[in-house]
């Protein structure tokens, strides 16, 4: 749709799945001429160039973004930056900084301090991804249908976040500009508590003693399988999100337990009704992330209607 | 594979998913001569014997039982008790009454009390379902590789047992038997909990003043709507389980609370190490869920690689 303007030099500083599949998408798409990456793990690097997905690999990233007229953050949030003091002195004069952290302000608050007047610096976040990771995790598609929030800042331009629009949009994205804050808040509602109830609760059966962990994942169907999905999710990366987005994510927590506490006295004075009236609630939300397009009607997401998860 | 003996006359009481479901796979595997369903619905009765899925549809489930050698209770577990005082003056000498609630022992409790001598009961969980309900909502392959638990009691015999095995083999399913106070605990922690915890969370993102609820349906990807599809469930069937298994949930949740706490101190602390040992230890039950045909291997459960859940 967009009529994006290609980039000269595209790199990605780290090279997982959302990299990887950022390369694949600016190659489809012609959004960039010359995709470079960095990586410190030379595995990685091999792979990148051996899937086609960058034209040159980097063990070092201040070596890796010189020319580059957009720089792309792929890493952990908790080394950006460090990355950033890195590759300061070898920004190019007038490229755009972006990352796709998780996180905003803790990232916005890491990176801005070292750089250059020169550079301008967009952050943002794609709403995207599965529970794979690595090079060879990523795919062109990722990002279609899916929200891309950018979070502009006093080193952003309008220019440079059009720009940038512009790339995202034509790689299937659907853009959406806020405040760094309040997409810290979103997403801890919308991500960050999921996935930590999601580890929480396959540590817990992890841990029982009356119930064998075959008998676990035996019985997974019941419901517990979707939770392991989540809780299959890159270690790093999560850790580095739950200690950079701190506040928000014990703010929701502490309303996620407080509402907990409540189901739990409910169950043991048996007040159904408590119950019945929160689980119809919930059904109507589940009804309006379909109708918005944001997730499959199919039961089970479709993927077993056919059988047993054997697909 | 077993060459399930076919039931004379099989009843169904209550015609949601499950129900619908045997009635289907019943069908096609020829387990029944003939099938009959009793809801106090008019409009699932019609739909009943509109969709082929009963050769009669009753309002009463004492009228319903007559004649049947097989019975099984499809209502949620609150009202089993009601439905076999209901019938324990109709039920056939030496017909078997078997149910499919996710709750075994407050079953058994409710249930056993009103049974005549001559009939035998054979409780039973099939570990399968989906988010939608009704009898429309049932297809013939749900329990395909899916787990069904037989908790036997004094009211059941092994030639009963080996009958309801055949059955449910035929269907698709694989049999364990367990004792019914064990099914609780295990389904505790790899259901009830995961269920009441999705509902929760849901329940919480609805309620913030801070974040819309506009903007958790659109930013729902990022993990939010996996909860969501588990919080659709049946609200009536779900208000019931968690009264009728009281005990096991209490503990299961207790524990759950507990380690949360700890997850909670650690990233109020910064203490990234034990985040990060978590987070690890949780792939490999994923992967042994895989492993052990439980689960779909795909990314996102295979439900949008190929776009925005727009399948």
């Amino acid at each position: 749709m967009a009529d994006a303007q290609p980039f000269r030099r595209l790199c990605l500083v780290g090279i997982g799945l959302i990299a990887s599949s950022i390369a694949r998408a600016a190659r489809e798409h012609g959004l960039a001429e010359t995709i470079v990456c960095a990586s410190p793990d030379p595995a990685h690097r091999a792979e990148a160039l051996a899937l086609g997905l960058a034209d040159e690999a980097f063990a070092s990233n201040a070596e890796a973004v010189r020319g580059a007229d957009l720089v792309i953050l792929c890493t952990p949030v908790g080394v950006m930056g460090a990355v950033a003091r890195e590759i300061s002195g070898d920004l190019d004069e007038g490229a755009i900084l972006s990352d796709v952290g998780s996180v905003k302000q803790g990232v916005i608050d890491a990176v801005a301090p070292h750089l250059p007047d020169h550079v301008r610096f967009v952050p943002a976040h794609p709403i995207a991804g599965t529970e794979n990771s690595g090079p060879a995790a990523g795919f062109a598609s990722l990002f279609r249908g899916r929200w891309l929030v950018i979070t502009p800042n006093g080193l952003s331009d309008d220019q440079s976040v059009a720009r940038l629009t512009a790339f995202w949009t034509a790689m299937g994205a659907e853009v959406e500009v806020m405040d760094a804050g309040h997409h810290d808040q979103v997403l801890a509602i919308t991500s960050h508590i999921p996935h930590l109830i999601a580890y929480n609760i396959v540590g817990t059966a992890d841990d029982l003693e009356t119930v064998t962990k075959s008998e676990v994942i035996k019985f997974s169907a019941a419901g517990f399988r979707d939770f392991t999905r989540i809780a299959a999710s890159d270690p790093t990366m999560w850790r580095d999100v739950f200690l950079n987005n701190r506040e928000a994510v014990l703010e929701m927590l502490a309303r996620f337990s407080e509402d907990l506490t409540a189901l739990q006295r409910a169950i043991r004075w048996g007040d159904g009704e408590t119950l019945f009236q929160l689980f119809t609630r919930t059904r109507a939300i589940r009804r309006a992330i379909i109708d918005a397009g944001q997730d499959s009607a199919a039961p089970n997401f479709g993927r077993d209607v056919d059988g047993a998860g054997d697909d």
